[in-house]
């Protein structure tokens, strides 16, 4: 029996509709939000291509349908977006004892947790490689074919669950993304609190860990603002130059100078990777 | 001596810039922040034309900049965007005394208050179409050439701001104005606060009302959601088709089926409304 989404707003947008909807969480075991943009295709053709989009520490499933300025190209390529939250939620749902930003709610990491209490609730890559898309194929107008992006801590998320599925997913992509985890600070306190003390357990969840052993060479295009605030203690993008270098793996990292880690980023260069979505989910 | 403009922040956004500015505002008698874009255009050209983007109810400078999706093509059109706050701010601002989101702070409706202790701040009017155009024209890359458009509330000011100064806007555009505030609960309450109670005095602030002596023929360019929720009771733009097919006005207005009166309404729009802006601005 599949669950049942229950829609609790669907707004017009671009000839299409974004919807939130509601449901019940298995793999999560608490009530989830997610968003989906519905382009004006929809109507006619119930098999469309589906782009995922993970966003960054503190989002919920709406700061991408608002600020990212990608739905009026969605409208054109016929792409359908779903935007998770970026955690469990709810009562019950451990968080961070101080209320941090960067751990427990808002901030699950697209990992499974292997420690208490947040093994009880924290499995987000459970939720978003497999829960949400056989939801979201039950029952929206789309067929199985993929894609993934994502912001920071999204960013990362996108290219670990590609990494880690090879034929799941058509493209992946991701701007300014968390690409070794296991050496940066944000990463170490989530992987520290969500996995414990073994690093070997760390390096399941770490871009430049996987690459080295990716069954699959999906190209990587990232992008990274070069004005990023957290580019040279959180990001480093030149670990992943060398590991995908190292790895033969195909990476284009552009470089765009002045730019920060906001949405005003994002938005600067989302049809980009919209279109290498698309050309990637219709050939 | 001009004031001096602060600057807080600035963010790279398709190639040009986001910025946002503190200043004493004399008219206000309390500091403001503003958002403009300045386009890629304005490293070379110092007398770009300026649009004023007036937001609705409860929004400050930031909404329009980040959810409206319009600096893509203002950086294409080199348009600079100029976004005021949408009230005076800051301790010693009278807010209405039950905190509602329709009158005092974030609701300023673009007038010139009468009343106290509203008079001793609220002169938005004033700010929106003086003092604020003589800040930017004094210190940003721009020409005197100004169109002004806005939302809801920030409609109505766009409207009645173009119909009392003939000659200082180049076009006006709104997206489900008030236009008709005189005839409606927002308005009222808002009028009967700010104005008093002789109705005489509210009539030179109601775009139906002014259209029937505008003194220039600018076309009106509207778009009305119509799933739009406050279209039977305060936005009722039947009454402006009225008052323009009386006055012989040009009124262009679309109504728009499906759309609502969110931000994902103006995105799907905005578009339009700049190449509308542009033509007039740029010839």
């Amino acid at each position: 029996m599949h669950t049942s989404l229950e829609q609790i707003s669907a707004t017009k947008c671009f000839g299409g509709w974004h919807k939130r909807y509601r449901h019940r969480s298995r793999v999560l075991d608490c009530d989830m939000i997610f968003g989906v943009y519905l382009p004006p295709q929809a109507e006619q053709d119930a098999s469309l291509p589906v782009l995922y989009w993970l966003s960054g520490l503190t989002c919920t499933d709406e700061n991408f349908m608002q600020k990212a300025g990608a739905l009026k190209l969605a409208a054109e390529l016929g792409l359908v977006i779903v935007a998770p939250d970026t955690s469990p939620r709810g009562e019950g749902v451990a968080d961070d004892p101080d209320g941090a930003y960067d751990f427990g709610l808002g901030a699950g990491f697209y990992i499974n947790a292997t420690q208490q209490p947040w093994a009880a609730h924290y499995r987000m890559y459970d939720y978003v490689t497999a829960e949400l898309p056989a939801l979201v194929e039950a029952n929206l107008p789309v067929s199985e074919r993929r894609s993934i992006s994502g912001h920071s801590m999204g960013g990362h998320g996108a290219l670990i669950c590609a990494l880690k599925n090879p034929g799941r997913y058509q493209s992946v992509s991701a701007f300014a993304p968390i690409i070794n985890p296991v050496n940066c600070p944000w990463g170490q306190k989530a992987f520290g609190g969500y996995l414990g003390n073994d690093r070997a357990q760390w390096e399941q969840w770490d871009t430049c860990e996987l690459i080295a052993g990716a069954q699959e060479r999906l190209p990587l295009l990232i992008d990274q603002g070069e004005a990023d605030n957290f580019l040279d203690e959180q990001l480093k993008p030149q670990a992943l130059e060398a590991a995908a270098a190292a790895a033969g793996h195909p990476l284009t990292l552009r470089r765009q100078p002045g730019y920060d880690h906001s949405y005003y980023f994002i938005a600067s260069f989302i049809d980009d990777h919209l279109r290498h979505h698309a050309v990637a989910l219709q050939s």
